[in-house]
């Protein structure tokens, strides 16, 4: 066992200096702060917090990945905070503190490498999309059997632990919710495609309107980025079909999108319920708060982000919610649809 | 300098094996994977990306602590939220991730081992109070030299490092609005004493009814827990006040209990504007969203967090935020009044 003696005796100072050295304790001249620390790293002496950590292979960290959007106030949007605020109970429960990394395009995390140097014990990835690398950074952690989970956002022809909600079902009661209240020609403002709840939407979508025996016009497709701005900007094109009668109804896929698109409409005359019915996605606190309320789907974006952290961290419920996994990995938690004022 | 090599001979296997355990990568069989830490963790050697980052004494987190409340869905409330986008976007651009701590009564962090353990190089402390032992736990970080700083929180008679808003002169308009527009039996709704804002607001709300000429009635005192519920739920006590005249307008220390009061009062008939004005603190989204729209007070919390985190971690900024601070630490940031219908 290397001791602090050595250390003391190579760097050429007193034991007490190496101490106040390694615990980052009282004034210290640089260059002898400097000594210390290299004949510690020279001999492989770490002190005893960390070399107890390394012994046990336990950083106590939970990581949750989520993307870094500059001007966006990430913690925020309903969606984030709910699901933040799942992993923060159950995390605090099991005894971890949540390590937050974020993901920018033009810096993408290794995430096998922040297990491989102890930064975290199991991860947590939001805001997840499906592009190539990805894919790759994803499979590399399976293949290296390191424990993590997905929340909201599946890969298809993968099974990557997931748990996710039942999207397809929610968009479906959404759009026949508007078809029943004598509704035609509904418009779809969508998320981007990488995310895999814009997909299961489009799907329900499309699915929905053939059955009713409408065609999918792409005249009435829409695609914001789930922020407010995006639908208010849309309020222009949306506002000129409503105006000249090709749009009685729109369903977006988030409340924020929908909020911005109501009060954009609004500054056009246009009022929800009143010239044309509207629905979105996620129950916010601000679906509630808003005149007209607005028609929404309850998603438990709370429960996800809890049943994700439980899953990984829980020693005594990870087995049995493992075993709610269908068998590609994924648990779908059901939605419900909310009708209020809006529609 | 201690090998992989040392380690496989003294753990009885290959080098290659000492990699996979170490690495944390395949399939190992209990036994030897104990076996080699056991061998690792006697002779003190450590994996290159463990040793590189103690030599370094860096561990490229920020610490924040937080405090956890059962039931409360902590990053869905605008106040916490707001902070936390402000430090995520500084931390980030800084090049560190959040490590995020959470505080319970029952189970309180050491501070000064966060440090010691090299979980944290810095920490900022939310929704810090007011009780001996965070002031001990203070001191000690203070005495250690650990880099810290509060966020919107204030030590009397101590000079740590903090960034709050000047909630004194906010509320000094709240009230002076109040007054201008005709109203005389003013109530207060404080938060708990413990936080340093609620005393500021508590003194600016005295001084203000004083210079203008009212007593300081115990009966117009109320006093929540910053919670919506904690709001509703004084709708009885305050609503009886308005109906028999003792009470005609409402000063809430945040929005959640303006709103949650105005949803309560108006379950009794009472609506905000025509039988009573009310004003909160915060300008949350849901200020703006509620009908009628609430009158608030601007406090610039994202900027809070970000300029914590950039005094702690920027090395270009820290030196320039640091002289903006008054002697005892605090830096103080300007809050604006919004008058909107509630009032």
């Amino acid at each position: 066992m290397i001791s602090r003696k050595e250390v003391a005796r190579l760097a050429g100072v007193s034991e007490a200096t190496v101490s106040r050295v390694l615990n980052n304790v009282g004034p210290i001249k640089e260059e002898t702060r400097r000594r210390v620390l290299e004949a510690a790293s020279q001999i492989g002496y770490v002190p005893s917090a960390l070399a107890q950590q390394f012994a046990r292979r336990r950083s106590g960290n939970v990581g949750v990945v989520l993307p870094f959007m500059p001007k966006v106030k990430l913690f925020s949007t309903y969606y984030f905070s709910e699901i933040l605020s799942g992993i923060g109970e159950a995390a605090q429960r099991c005894g971890y503190d949540l390590l937050l990394i974020f993901n920018s395009p033009d810096q993408r995390h290794d995430y096998a490498k922040l297990f491989r140097a102890q930064k975290v014990d199991a991860c947590i990835m939001l805001g997840s999309s499906d592009v190539p690398e990805e894919r790759r950074a994803l499979k590399e952690l399976q293949m290296e059997g390191h424990p993590f989970c997905l929340v909201n956002q599946h890969f298809g022809g993968e099974d990557f632990p997931a748990v996710d909600a039942d999207h397809v079902s929610g968009s479906r009661l959404a759009i026949r919710h508007l078809l029943e209240g004598g509704r035609q020609r509904i418009a779809f403002l969508n998320g981007p495609p990488q995310y895999s709840n814009s997909g299961d939407r489009l799907r329900a979508y499309r699915e929905e309107m053939r059955e009713a025996g409408y065609s999918v016009r792409q005249e009435l497709m829409f695609v914001g980025n789930y922020s407010r701005t995006s639908g208010y900007e849309l309020a222009g094109p949306i506002g000129e079909g409503i105006a000249e009668g090709r749009i009685d109804a729109v369903f977006a896929a988030n409340d924020r999108m929908a909020i911005g698109l109501m009060q954009g409409l609004a500054e056009r005359g246009l009022k929800a319920r009143e010239h044309y019915a509207l629905v979105g996605c996620d129950d916010s606190d601000g679906s509630r708060l808003i005149s007209p309320t607005l028609s929404t789907i309850s998603v438990p974006f709370y429960e996800m982000g809890k049943l994700a952290a439980e899953r990984l961290l829980s020693p005594e419920k990870k087995e049995e919610i493992g075993n709610r996994a269908e068998g590609n990995g994924l648990i779908r938690l059901p939605v419900a649809f909310e009708a209020r004022e809006s529609s």
